[in-house]
């Protein structure tokens, strides 16, 4: 079994392989070959009662890929307020200051463990390649300009994954931090060989731009309806980024799992019935199908040509990446798996100890 | 990160250690402080469609024992007829014709991964168990004759659980294969220092039993209505070993786990429509709750002192154990976890393999 880390899988990881990775498997989950299973989520008061301790797991099978793929994370959550909004924060409390997040895959021929390693790069890129996927479909063709709120780890991906689907000329960021987001600015630069701008404002950052996209921590909505100029695409990594109005008013609304749509991120059970971010708000009456009639697609029928993409340069369309999906990690962990082997990365401990001549 | 195998935590986990782990576990299940997961499980077809892939997984969090225990199983399926009686067969297809099924053990206080571990002993215990504790309120207190259907993996279990919560003086075994039969009777009148009766006929073996025990692989009834004289508690590993007419003839009937009734073995997901051990017969009316009013208890209910357990010598009892839970594995696998620990067992890898710098 493969022992990978995040610095090896890093190496063999580009956006070009998690996006070819993903859109096959967006073909096989339209076409029922490839299935998820629903996101289990544990969320219980620490000791402490200061914080909470969440494990939250959710696997997939790619069969044409021959990997099974569970992702696992064990956390330490609070929610305070930062910059006016409340927010999603990991505490690193495991020793060293370090998080916890797994991805284990499997054969599906022989059932054998293949690789374990952590999720954060991997995370990382899949969310970004989601989104760029559906900027590929959605977005103007020749949409150049990104507005960006959000500077935080998930951002960089978000942008690597545009500029690998549309010829994206120059970046607009904005982030509550100044001088994070003139750090992420430089860096960005550098790595897309392209003008990233930090912005002093949300607006300044998102005006005219083709692609408005939020990465952030945000737990309630950072998008204004007043942005959205006329054939704009908005890319939201969490569906709470966005708002009723904005939902309401695109011409064209696709959501990365309607599948998954009943599922909540952290939904309490057990003691934790005071978490913040829950079912609520606009989006529970999405769920309930109870805004008007409005359609809502998904990014595996968009993908596959089951559902509609961008129809003229005149439409706003909106793209909210409600949940992730075992298959993702199936699909590019099998590919991480392959690149990883070839290369002669990662450290072998004995399969056989993850084995047993018994079975329950 | 400590790595174990079966046979060390066989030289940890006893029958008691077990039983008092799960008993408290149960409490804190009742009191709403230890939580569970879902089940999930994905299957799907094998390349050559002559088998399915099933990867299953359950996570459980108990923060008295500090501990949150995932669960999963990487499995080749089949379901051939033998002895008359479909019957669900798990191919051990990796390497080394080995079965896969894991334990994962994390800290709730840091989040970080503490053990990992094959589930076969910990799963075979776990069942024994939960009957055990079953039998230990519902049975008969002075319950001394065991008629038990099955001499597979989990039948041994079974006897060693009855025989930790009551006097039990005789057991008498019925399988379909006579000569597994009288192998598995000569091993376990060793192991449990009483007399362990090979039986030609189900008949024979449940006769005037206190405790009517089934331990099978079968996915349709094995019991009989015809076999349950007064007094007797019924058991089983499965609820599928049972009948509606048994359901409905019992006085008092306890599930494992009422929060997974609708959770069924193995639902058909993506291709596999075919897999015979779905949602059907009289179990799909029971959880529809439309069995005619008949009230059904959860184990952890009867084990907190919250539904009613045996009233009088005469009644008979019914406990279908309908699933596992993510809390079992945790509750356990912390006190295989202290064990092993405190006996030197297992090897040692770094746990910082497992952790991440970034977090997603």
């Amino acid at each position: 079994m493969l022992i990978l880390s995040n610095e090896e899988i890093e190496k063999v990881l580009t956006m070009e392989v998690c996006l070819e990775a993903l859109e096959q498997a967006y073909q096989q989950l339209a076409d029922g070959t490839a299935v998820n299973s629903p996101r289990a989520d544990i969320v219980v008061p620490t000791a402490d009662a200061q914080a909470y301790y969440a494990f939250k797991s959710m696997a997939g099978v790619v069969p044409r890929a021959g990997v099974a793929a569970l992702r696992l994370n064990s956390d330490i959550l609070t929610w305070p307020r930062l910059g006016g909004v409340q927010r999603r924060v990991k505490l690193p409390a495991a020793p060293g200051s370090r998080w916890v997040g797994l991805v284990l895959l499997f054969s599906t021929s022989t059932g054998e463990p293949l690789s374990i390693f952590p999720d954060g790069v991997l995370q990382r890129m899949r969310v970004g390649a989601t989104n760029g996927l559906a900027a590929k479909y959605l977005s103007r063709e020749d949409a150049h300009i990104v507005g960006l709120l959000g500077s935080g780890w998930q951002a960089g991906a978000q942008l690597l994954a545009f500029c690998a689907v549309r010829p994206i000329q120059a970046v607009r960021v904005f982030s509550p931090n100044p001088e994070h987001c003139r750090q992420f600015a430089e860096e960005m630069s550098r790595i897309l060989e392209r003008p990233v701008y930090p912005c002093d404002t949300p607006t300044s950052a998102v005006q005219d731009a083709d692609i408005l996209a939020s990465a952030t921590n945000a737990v309630e909505p950072v998008i204004r309806r007043e942005w959205l100029g006329k054939g704009v695409h908005v890319s939201c990594i969490k569906k709470q980024e966005a708002t009723e109005e904005i939902f309401l008013h695109s011409n064209l609304a696709v959501l990365h799992s309607l599948e998954m749509i009943q599922q909540e991120n952290y939904l309490p059970r057990g003691e934790a019935g005071a978490i913040p971010e829950t079912r609520r708000g606009w989006w529970s009456q999405v769920t309930q199908h109870e805004l008007s009639g409005k359609p809502l697609y998904d990014l595996a029928a968009v993908v596959a040509g089951k559902a509609p993409r961008r129809a003229g340069r005149e439409q706003i369309t909106l793209f909210m990446n409600n949940i992730g999906l075992g298959i993702q990690f199936a699909a590019v962990g099998a590919r991480i798996y392959e690149l990883a082997k070839e290369n002669g990365l990662g450290k072998e401990i004995p399969t056989d100890w993850f084995l047993q001549a018994v079975h329950p």
